[in-house]
């Protein structure tokens, strides 16, 4: 029947996912004992919006399309991988891989509900709502705070420098303005410590 | 001032927490390359309360909080560690070691939010509400469907019966009613296959 074979759709979403757990990031763990993947990220991130909220722009925002947004918003690397930030080749055809990969996976729901769920993929991607761009906030703070307290660890073995780490995290002066002084201080003070190069 | 201080303590919470991914829990991923821990899970449930929503008792669920308590609900393991579901000796002062770790973990929080934090998981533990047993559904089901999906391989390991399986999996029938029918069928499924032993 209709309602049964919606559930089995919806488990097998469920199951499909579960791929997030093995798509490794270039962030480390704090404690620096390895890589961290999509799926913590994602957990780590959308608890960052509900603590959080207080920072962002815009007063009144719908949190929970938020921490929906960030709980699905890296699904699409189950396919396309991660594409590291400063790597500026694989950059170039992201887009196209990532919409594919949206296609498919979404595509595994329900149909009403693969039409809420890339339309909130869509409109992280977009960051045109004061929900996504808070989104996109908290999507660059929590690896730039991971970055800063494993002493710059990803940015040293990246040849990562001050500037394009400052262009990086703009995105928070957007969606989280009250936050921007504060990472602004840590870049400059792990460019003082030597954690990140000038 | 106290405005920077609040943000400071959030940012420590925030550290604090990334210890999340470094608690192993006895499930193994669906792909079976190595065991779930918390943060992983916790994201994966907090996904399974937005997606599995019209299976819920009660209606009209507050489902941003129900999400709120999963994003939280393992935090306390940081400190008291996993208890095995079915290791009878370790349960026996588990609540006392997780009361313990909450005080700890959520009182880094700024006061209002210590309060709200606590809450939420004051909640989830007492299971009083339409909200914390949709939430303990989740967090039994989500397991179980591991468990299934790996051919009972953690249900081997530990020598699982199909009745103690039953018994965990229960509150499930509790706060998300309409699914049980599906878990019993996979419990029998499993008996079937040899996955689970009657």
């Amino acid at each position: 029947m209709a309602e049964q074979d919606r559930l089995l759709r919806q488990v097998e979403f469920l199951v499909e996912i579960d791929k997030l757990k093995g798509i490794f990031r270039r962030t480390w763990l704090i404690d620096q004992s390895r890589l961290e993947n999509d799926a913590e990220h994602s957990w780590h991130v959308a608890l960052l919006a509900v603590l959080l909220l207080e920072h962002a722009a815009g007063g009144d925002l719908d949190v929970l399309r938020v921490v929906k947004m960030l709980l699905i918003h890296d699904l699409v690397e189950i396919d396309a991988g991660d594409t590291y930030v400063y790597d500026e080749v694989g950059r170039l055809d992201q887009p196209q891989r990532e919409r594919e990969a949206a296609d498919r996976i979404f595509n595994m729901l329900p149909g009403d509900q693969a039409v809420e769920f890339r339309g909130l993929w869509d409109e992280f991607e977009a960051r045109a709502t004061p929900e996504a761009r808070y989104a996109a906030a908290l999507d660059r703070l929590q690896p730039f705070l991971h970055n800063y307290f494993t002493q710059g660890k990803a940015w040293q073995e990246h040849g990562v420098t001050s500037d394009r780490v400052l262009l990086r995290t703009r995105p928070i002066a957007d969606g989280a303005p009250a936050l921007w002084p504060y990472v602004e201080d840590l870049v400059r003070d792990a460019v003082e410590k030597g954690y990140l190069a000038k």
